[in-house]
């Protein structure tokens, strides 16, 4: 019964370092954490005055290669404001993938915009634009230079496509759509730090994208995000919104917009300029580990471990393996059997159009996500293994 | 022309340390802020594991005496959760003074709803309860147990006092007003850590109330703020919200609610553990410098050092020159000798009816609001002092 999970645990045992750390991602302190860190506790610097947020923005832009990178507290706080940036209003549609993280969906909700659900591609694990656009043509009608939902009379406004486990989604087909039907662009490129699509770094294509430096991602910042874009006013504009819109002056309080509390603090900053000065580091790790992964289950009947599509280079934040559709009913026991043994490994999330708050979305047909869903396992991928 | 800033300048030229860091607050960290941080980073636990969030809430909860605490990322998301924990509805109005930071609308605004503005009275600079009640007389009627106002048709929700710059508003009558007035009452003491009202600590007589911890408060987290409440049921769905709503599971990701991504990372929790150790301390010197203060200034004629009501015990956070009504046209003078002479000061926030985005919302007559306004500076009242 449990043959399967037994021989994949075997695999994974013999992979990892048998070590107490075989969680699904730790971070690595191993450069100047300690440094900046201090620096700032001797300075007093760690809110809103200092100059690691300066540093941290302007090294996330060289790295990605935007014009603009503004650090925010996290990658949720950091999508809605990208949302409110391309102008998404209450009652607008956002398409996005149903096989993400909740937060995607959330941020549109912060916004009093409603989720419209797109099944994701295997080839990617991310949104499918083939597929979107077939959805499109069927529901979506251009009235005065603008997308609207033939069926529930509202604006679609914006796609959300996010880079799954790092894996970068076929972004060329999604510009042309966008451009077609007069939506905008947003990435969600949380998880993508790192990762290429066609050569360019993940949240280029996007009019705005975001990052997270969560503490299970490529690199953190204990918490925090980035907004990303290629359009200058745009990301001049977020630093403003994300910092109460105040008005600079020396001691008055003008603020001329309903802004946020979303700057990220110095200290939290200070790490993130540590952790970037190990990014490349930490990708070869990721990227050979992945390889070490690839290479053990390649003859493994039923399994794969997910590899990058040929226009993509990952990141590999979090490693998968995909069982076939005949053995997904085996999924769990190798949930359990792992962590029960001190393999931390979880399955994918469920799709978002399955949770109570989010069911009676519109959405498409989601057969894809829905399989992807049961097959999904994620295994350990931190940079120390 | 400028005699009576020349005087002022004198004066507190005098009182404070001759440094380069005369600024308005600066943090203190003279503790085991250090220790806590380095074995955050050790550890690999900056982010959402840990064990100093959990720490820092027993703390906070000890220390202001309410049966729950939650730590978040910062004070703004602190009061838009406390507003959604107290059923505050889209298109509902919240009562809150003009003269408070722009933080306090605008995490109205964030649910959708509709600051409604109130005046200040001088014995606190808070909330005017008396005044408030005549106007509600006016305004107010009551319909299936609830208030709504019967100009705008709108539901009044809440009544969100601040306790402004650390002096706690007259709570008792507000109590009382919003039992007849079927209000909830939410205590912004983002700025009144450290002080009571009637031998209570302030947050204890709202429903829920919250706290900052940003860098310029009485103590810093970097960034950070905390939900406060005497309802447990609550607290523990203050906690889930604030953490994506997430069901607790090993490997499950299933979510009950629209949550928020708002949970302050460990490392920064770590840091308040530290700071609240040394609160006490904090205290004791920051009522010594405002003795010092209103020592100084207790004969000069048309100012005076803002001091606390007989029912309060503040924590002085920030220290306030009001100025006599005649003598308020040289207010600015005071800002520029000061400013230009390395001791910071700073007028009052710019009301908040004032601001373009909230100049069409409903108020009541909002002149001694406008008055104060005119007649604040706050001075340096750091504990280095």
């Amino acid at each position: 019964m449990k043959l399967l999970a037994n021989k994949i645990f075997a695999i994974l045992n013999s992979i990892l370092p048998n070590s107490e750390n075989r969680s699904l991602h730790e971070p690595c302190f191993q450069g100047n954490e300690w440094n900046y860190v201090k620096d700032c506790i001797d300075t007093g610097w760690v809110s809103s005055v200092g100059k690691y947020v300066d540093r941290f923005e302007i090294m996330l832009a060289d790295y990605t290669g935007v014009a603009r990178a503004v650090a925010v507290v996290n990658g949720t706080a950091a999508l809605q404001v990208a949302l409110k940036l391309v102008d998404v209003d209450r009652e607008d549609e956002v398409l996005l993938p149903t096989l993400t993280f909740v937060a995607t969906a959330n941020a549109v909700s912060y916004l009093g915009a409603i989720p419209h659900f797109v099944d994701s591609e295997e080839r990617t694990l991310g949104l499918d634009p083939k597929k979107l656009l077939s959805y499109l043509q069927e529901i979506g009608t251009i009235r005065g230079g603008e997308c609207f939902n033939r069926f529930t009379g509202h604006r679609i406004k914006a796609v959300v496509p996010m880079h799954t486990f790092g894996h970068p989604v076929d972004l060329d087909p999604l510009v042309e759509l966008c451009k077609n039907f007069h939506l905008v662009l947003v990435e969600d490129a949380a998880e993508s730090l790192g990762s290429y699509y066609k050569g360019k770094h993940t949240g280029n294509l996007g009019k705005v994208s975001i990052l997270s430096f969560n503490g299970n991602k490529t690199i953190t910042t204990g918490g925090g995000g980035a907004i990303l874009t290629n359009n200058k006013e745009l990301g001049k504009f977020a630093k403003h919104l994300t910092t109460t819109a105040k008005i600079p002056h020396r001691w008055e309080y003008q603020h001329d917009n309903i802004g946020f509390n979303f700057r990220l603090p110095n200290i939290n900053a200070a790490i993130g300029c540590a952790q970037m000065e190990q990014l490349d580091n930490f990708i070869n790790k990721k990227r050979a580990l992945a390889e070490r992964y690839q290479d053990a289950f390649k003859n493994f009947d039923g399994i794969k471990v997910f590899k990058e599509a040929s226009f993509a280079q990952s990141n590999y934040w979090l490693n998968v393996l995909l069982f076939n559709e005949i053995y997904a009913d085996q999924r769990e026991d190798l949930l359990e059997l792992t962590n029960n043994n001190n393999i931390m490994t979880r399955p994918s999330w469920t799709p978002i159009h399955k949770l109570t708050m989010y069911k009676d979305c519109p959405r498409m047909d989601l057969s894809v996500a829905e399989s992807l869903e049961k097959r999904i396992v994620n295994i350990p991928s931190s940079v120390i293994l």
